[in-house]
């Protein structure tokens, strides 16, 4: 399982110490650069108001199966938290899209690193990728 | 990049001709086991109420570009589509957890294809992972 590089992100974010701890918390704009090969593919994304865009982590330590997460200083696995740091270091992002120039995508909502690789770009549809529901979250 | 597989996933859905367009129309039950060397990753999760499971769809065409999906018919770029056949083939579902099992999870809500490669687990967060915004969607 080999990932192609379809683009890359040009965020505000030099350093993890500098990025926040989720993208939806920032109004900072970021734009994603996709590559020339992969252009086609981008016909009609401007017909969608967000996009989940899958990233490669490409700082994260891919050998830690535990993790501290901010929230509450404690130790858990990592797949019960959003650490970057885990076997396969691929960041979700659900962006809201303000607008495509050419090659190039302006979004908001994102905590990328600068010059995070991009790998994939989905139409983020709120019947398929939501749950909004007052019992979601931490069970009680 | 390279993606290590962390698990498998046992579903009902054979083919894609079984498989619904979209997991979140499905009450069938999947089962998601992980491997033991990723088994101490799991601590905690049963804590979630909703994962985000990131899978590879290992019978899709990474050349494709362009896509038909079913809600109009027309041709789109790919990254304007929920198609499977994409440069870089992740699946990324929304799901309810029901319950943890040792080193198997079961889980409602997914449309992968039996046996589909397992590569990520997150707690899904609704502040972070979702948009509940009436514009949300295709531009008018």
């Amino acid at each position: 399982m080999n990932l192609k590089k379809i683009g890359v992100i040009n965020s505000p974010y030099k350093t993890r110490a500098k990025a926040p701890f989720q993208g939806r918390h920032s109004s900072e704009i970021c734009e994603v650069e996709i590559f020339e090969d992969f252009l086609p593919g981008l016909a009609d994304v401007e017909g969608c108001t967000h996009l989940i865009l899958l990233y490669w982590l490409d700082r994260a330590d891919r050998s830690m199966l535990k993790a501290f997460p901010p929230h509450d200083g404690k130790e858990h696995g990592v797949f019960a938290t959003r650490s970057p740091n885990r076997p396969n270091p691929i960041g979700v992002g659900v962006v809201e899209l303000l607008a495509v120039e050419g090659e190039r995508l302006k979004v908001r909502g994102l905590d990328a690193l600068d010059d995070s690789p991009l790998i994939d770009i989905k139409p983020y549809f709120p019947e398929v990728d939501s749950t909004s529901n007052a019992t979601v979250g931490w069970r009680k």
